[in-house]
């Protein structure tokens, strides 16, 4: 018999792999199914994010006098809501989980010792183990950060109003994520970063992501020394010179300054300094079958990185040699537009770029200048695509299949057989298909 | 010197292609650069698309109790902004167009004679000439249907108001992308096609665009045989059975019964039964030197097929071979999600399909089950992809890169290593990935 525990992105699809390919699997899942994806992260700020574009691209058109009126979001509604499309989802994953014939158990909190696991009084010894506990919040340890009317991802659905004023923690993804949603329903929104503001990006695809956020307040390189008040939230210190705090007062604050590693109930298997377990490119833990896969074996905290860890592990299991192996990671913010990118830039490289064009979900940006915008990196010796950013809608699906493209080799000149559907938001492809026209005329003269 | 007769997809990028290659090229425009394409096609239904999905997504959310109220459109200035934002494209590409060192003269209708070309007084023997003369609407010989209130693509934007009751005469895509649109903005829809409605589609993803459809009444082989009416429409006479006619009452229509070539004015070319120009694989004319491109050749009348036959014309003149070869079109009907596909299901194929998934701008079509679908075809004996059809947001852009991948021969098992990003609403990767473990699965037992 096969353990594997957690049921997040990681677990689950190695749970039904193993299944699928005839073996015995317990999935042990100590909360809900589909992990911090689905509970948490990615599908959260999916219904938020949703929401907020709904009410953001209204105005726009209310501006222009094409809408009579602008709606207004009902918060309470709205997370009562999230909670119930959430629930749909749960049980969609926990159905076809079953019916690949695996088991869930919930409700229960696994511990690892070695290759044993504990669950409440009973005590297992299976043939190999999936440890994909996942991760929690990274709280800072601030003073005053346990007060009431403080929320991180994991407790953001206890929000019972719409903050009037909110401070958000943290400069990444998340927190520029969620300064959006919250600047679109209407509250005043402070971004309290501690080094840069979306430090990833590169800085037109930065301008592009700040525009979108022009009603929020963002301090960078901007320390957090307390959170004042009673017993709740009332204001945030902060610190931008060496010399003087500055008191920011708002109604919450969201914390938003990443994840570590779910692992305090493994014990044996070898961890890195932040908790994380450290695996072979096999997803093998230091116990021999005993694999580790997802969030618990530390950063990039990618959804779809936990699914591959999961099927590496499944398949060193089943006897079948497959790697963990990444060039490229496609990644994304969701603002007003999706701003994705991979490997963005290089020295080497001829880099250009074009704003993004008008198309479904981008025709009334046009008068805002907001459509986004494409930008791809080549090199010039022997044409290969190195990297691509872009923003606009469907710009994390274009970045992903552009990165599976240069993954796989793909030179510009290849484009030249595309056959795009037509209006899109995607200049990529017309982009790279003008820097293979260019470079080749280039090389004629 | 070079003269390129039309402004539109396969027009101007012909020009400017040649025009970077150090050409001397003089574009004849008779109206308004961009073509069928910016003027009266793709932008338009992108235009009034964008407007519909956003009153129809604020619809879903006031339905789940999230937005305290629904916006209406106001046509009229929806057209208004509608010019204004196509103003501000054209003014664009006119610029991009100069800028690559195209000469263009507009309000003039060329008339070409052999490889003459004859400009009001002016005759000009150029070198080559491009006849991208585009398409005008094909107009059935209904009696009546030249009566005020009935509308085509050319002639929408003189629509004063939203009307209460709208027939829409036709069946393919443009007249579906309407019949969502005026049903979104709250007219009454009756929409008359003369076979089936969208036979291009799959069942399945046919079912999926009804269920968007479903306050369009929808006629199926139902023949028009008069407008009644004095000088304004009032009604639609319809014949659905060989014995008894039906009396649709409207207070305007919409013909959406397709295209025709524009080649009236070009003498001496060898042209077809539709008046489509015939040419060669490289888009050369019977007359040596002249070429034709985009919707003039005849169907299919696609804006990316039109900028590929433009660039090949080109590329001919500069003494350049390329051909155009097509294996696949990937094409898509926009309706409150994007239907697209390419080369759907044959019987020697595995196909498989499942719901869209929750992802950016459809996590709230959840609770409706409108999340769209994904569906693939895949060669069992290697695996080869062969055909897609996916509903959702980005449904094109994913067709599209699917079909480039098909044309490059990729396999299922290939998406082992396609890293996506996640959440999004592409459920063809994942799908594939499946069908790939399930052939290889089979092959195992």
């Amino acid at each position: 018999m096969i353990v594997v525990l957690g049921g997040g992105p990681a677990g689950r699809l190695a749970a039904m792999h193993l299944s699928h390919a005839g073996k015995n699997v317990l999935l042990v899942e100590r909360d809900a199914i589909g992990g911090t994806c689905l509970n948490f992260g990615c599908m959260v700020v999916c219904a938020l994010n949703d929401a907020a574009r709904s009410i953001s691209g209204a105005r726009d058109l209310y501006e222009l006098g094409i809408l009579d009126r602008c709606p207004e979001v009902k918060f309470p509604v709205l997370i009562r809501e999230m909670h119930n499309v959430q629930e749909t989802i749960r049980n969609v994953l926990d159905a076809e989980t079953r019916s690949a014939g695996v088991e869930i158990v919930y409700g229960a909190d696994a511990v690892l010792e070695n290759k044993t696991v504990h669950i409440g009084n009973e005590t297992i010894n299976p043939d190999s183990v999936i440890a994909a506990t996942g991760s929690v919040p990274a709280i800072p340890d601030i003073p005053g950060i346990q007060k009431a009317g403080i929320y991180n991802p994991h407790t953001l659905s206890s929000m019972k109003a719409l903050p009037g004023r909110i401070a958000i923690l943290g400069g990444g993804v998340m927190a520029a994520e969620f300064a959006y949603i919250f600047s679109s329903f209407g509250s005043e929104v402070h971004l309290i970063a501690r080094s840069g503001f979306l430090k990833q990006l590169d800085p037109k695809q930065q301008a592009a992501a700040r525009k979108e956020l022009k009603n929020v307040q963002i301090y960078e390189h901007t320390g957090v020394p307390e959170i004042p008040g009673k017993d709740h939230v009332t204001s945030v210190m902060i610190c931008r010179t060496a010399s003087s705090n500055e008191e920011i007062p708002c109604d919450a604050v969201f914390v938003a300054t990443g994840l570590r590693p779910r692992s305090d109930n493994l014990h044996g298997v070898r961890k890195g300094p932040s908790g994380e377990v450290l695996v072979s490119p096999y997803m093998e833990t230091s116990i021999k079958g005993v694999y580790a896969a997802g969030d618990v074996t530390g950063p990039p905290y990618l959804t779809p990185v936990a699914r591959h860890e999961g099927i590496v592990a499944a398949e060193h299991i089943l006897g079948r040699e497959r790697k963990i192996e990444y060039r490229y990671f496609p990644q994304s913010v969701n603002l007003a537009n999706e701003h994705a990118f991979c490997n963005p830039g290089s020295e080497e490289c001829v880099s250009m770029g074009i704003p993004g064009p008008a198309g479904p979900g981008t025709f009334w940006k046009v008068p805002f200048g907001t459509t986004g915008l494409a930008r791809v990196s080549i090199d010039p010796d022997d044409r290969s695509v190195t990297g691509v950013s872009t923003s606009g809608p469907g710009a994390g699906i274009i970045t992903s299949y552009i990165s599976f493209l240069m993954q796989r080799g793909i030179i510009a000149d290849d484009f030249d057989d595309f056959l795009e559907i037509h209006p899109e938001t995607d200049g990529v492809y017309s982009l790279i298909r003008y820097a293979s026209a260019y470079l080749k005329e280039r090389e004629r003269e």
